[in-house]
């Protein structure tokens, strides 16, 4: 079995823990593509499987992280039919990205745009098909959708809000930065919402009255807040838990307002979701992140031996947009 | 203004507050039918208006409950165009209903099937409309699904199993009550699960694995087991709150298995998704209805007169099935 250079969770821990390594690498099978990896994006899903807080799923390796990637085509399984050796491709692992090759099924990869620089590429799968997946298969963001968006100024974040302006919504968003407020304006934002002690619902309800969806990247602490920020049918998509894995819901407003609360994540899915996901993508966004319409926003590029810096960046909440490591 | 004689919330408190009185019922508008009650179904939010926790909404009576009804048409207005004198309707009320008259949108009326008495009919569209509404148009009820119905020999219990066996699924139910479980196999429950002390998950996953769907009328103090209940990807429809209106959210099990809470009530909805309701539960149940397939379960019928009776039958929730009230 050949192997991969790959950044390896020694122990679980801080970012000391994180060191560069090597992994097994297995043959495609008849519809896999062997990728070479060139970049990927740091997510914070990361940063706590190096906590030891989120175990890879059954099928990725358990020490080496890294959840998306972009990169070229190496060799194809006979079966293999959309894509051919040195083609430039991106999408979403169960993890296991973070390393110099990686096996993938043909139709869970997503053709880079032949102006899309693959270092920018390796920071877009994870959250610009989280950020479609919630928005617009989970809840139904459309035109007019009043939609607000948490830890605006992240990746998911940056995504989102380029999402909801695109499909003709209103978008609002929460950050504990107000620097960060002000550069999300020149990205559409229509309502910053700058909170340090986790109040929003009212400063939401002064604005547009009540919001139809809200993306929720922080859980428990938000909670309450957000069940008092959603408009009378409104829907809550949860995609993270920087505010705690449990809270009080007040299921009377849950109720009288007819509300919906959904929980999501992309990594525990089946392969045949993750690929009907990656199909809809390519159909429904990839148009516009090829002509420009929509732009992925990156924080810093950083060779992969600087892994630990990079999740230090990341732990202390100083990013705008995605942080990328490469491979050299 | 016409006077009807009705049953009148005095002030809040228990039975003894309600007696029989009069209200005022307006002409019928273009499209509106006046409709001559002969009986209104009882529902636990009448209970819950009579102790002052549940004001109705705006446009509905504040003092006469009724959710309800069945009766003949005894005027329409000009524009009428599905029902005559004569006819006999059904339908829920935002308020109201134990009332000898009142006025409906004729698209919100619902055909009494010709060999339904009128006096079951008065308790078919609260519970009937509300699991149809809640396992079918807020969850996606069909062949195969895992449906598990808490308080299940109520009303609304016996007619969500009914229609979860009808749409070719699975029926799992709880009750404090070993003997009502007994009747509900009857009916097609597949996994009676007796509990008293609120635990139900693992007997749920031991039976099936998981359910799909849950249709809950507890609320807080089921909102753990219901999320460890759940199978990935289920669905939760909260309807009634019998069991507190707070409780702790597991967040981190919301998001692992990709769980969606729903929160439903008829009462609040305008009156387009009202009619929309009603002409649905027209094409999709009435026939079902009709030809005998779906039979209402009553418990007990009593004259409008022994109101404050009925009231103390269901607040010892000694009931099987419906109780349904008549005018003489």
């Amino acid at each position: 079995m050949p192997r991969a250079r790959a950044v390896v969770i020694t122990e679980s821990g801080g970012p000391e823990v994180l060191s560069l390594g090597e992994t097994d690498v297995r043959d495609p099978g008849p519809h896999e593509l062997l990728v070479r990896v060139h970049a990927a994006g740091l997510n914070r899903a990361d940063t706590l499987q190096r906590r030891g807080f989120y175990p890879a799923p059954k099928g990725a390796p358990a020490d080496v992280p890294g959840l998306e990637y972009a990169g070229t085509v190496e060799a194809t399984g006979r079966a293999v039919s959309r894509f051919s050796v040195g083609d430039e491709v991106m999408g979403i692992a169960a993890g296991g990205a973070m390393a110099t090759h990686l096996v993938t099924h043909e139709r869970e990869a997503i053709p880079v745009p032949d102006d899309m620089d693959l270092t920018v590429a390796g920071g877009v799968p994870e959250v610009w098909l989280t950020a479609y997946d919630a928005l617009f298969r989970q809840a139904q963001v459309g035109l007019g959708s009043r939609v607000l968006i948490h830890a605006v100024a992240s990746g998911v974040g940056t995504a989102a809000v380029q999402l909801v302006k695109h499909a003709g919504g209103v978008a609002l968003g929460t950050s504990r930065s107000a620097a960060k407020l002000e550069r999300m304006a020149a990205l559409g934002l229509d309502h910053g919402i700058h909170t340090t002690k986790g109040e929003f619902a009212a400063t939401v309800r002064d604005a547009v009255g009540g919001v139809d969806v809200i993306l929720d990247t922080v859980g428990g602490a938000y909670l309450g807040e957000n069940v008092a920020a959603l408009a009378p049918g409104g829907t809550m998509v949860v995609i993270g838990l920087m505010g705690g894995v449990k809270g009080e819901l007040p299921l009377g407003v849950l109720l009288g307002k007819r509300l919906s609360i959904i929980g999501s994540v992309l990594r525990a899915r089946p392969l045949e979701e993750k690929a009907a996901l990656s199909q809809a993508f390519t159909r429904a966004v990839l148009p516009s992140l090829t002509d420009g319409t929509l732009r992925p926003v990156i924080d810093t590029v950083m060779p992969m031996s600087e892994v630990a810096e990079a999740h230090r960046r990341m732990d202390a909440n100083e990013t705008f947009g995605k942080i990328v490591l490469t491979w050299e």
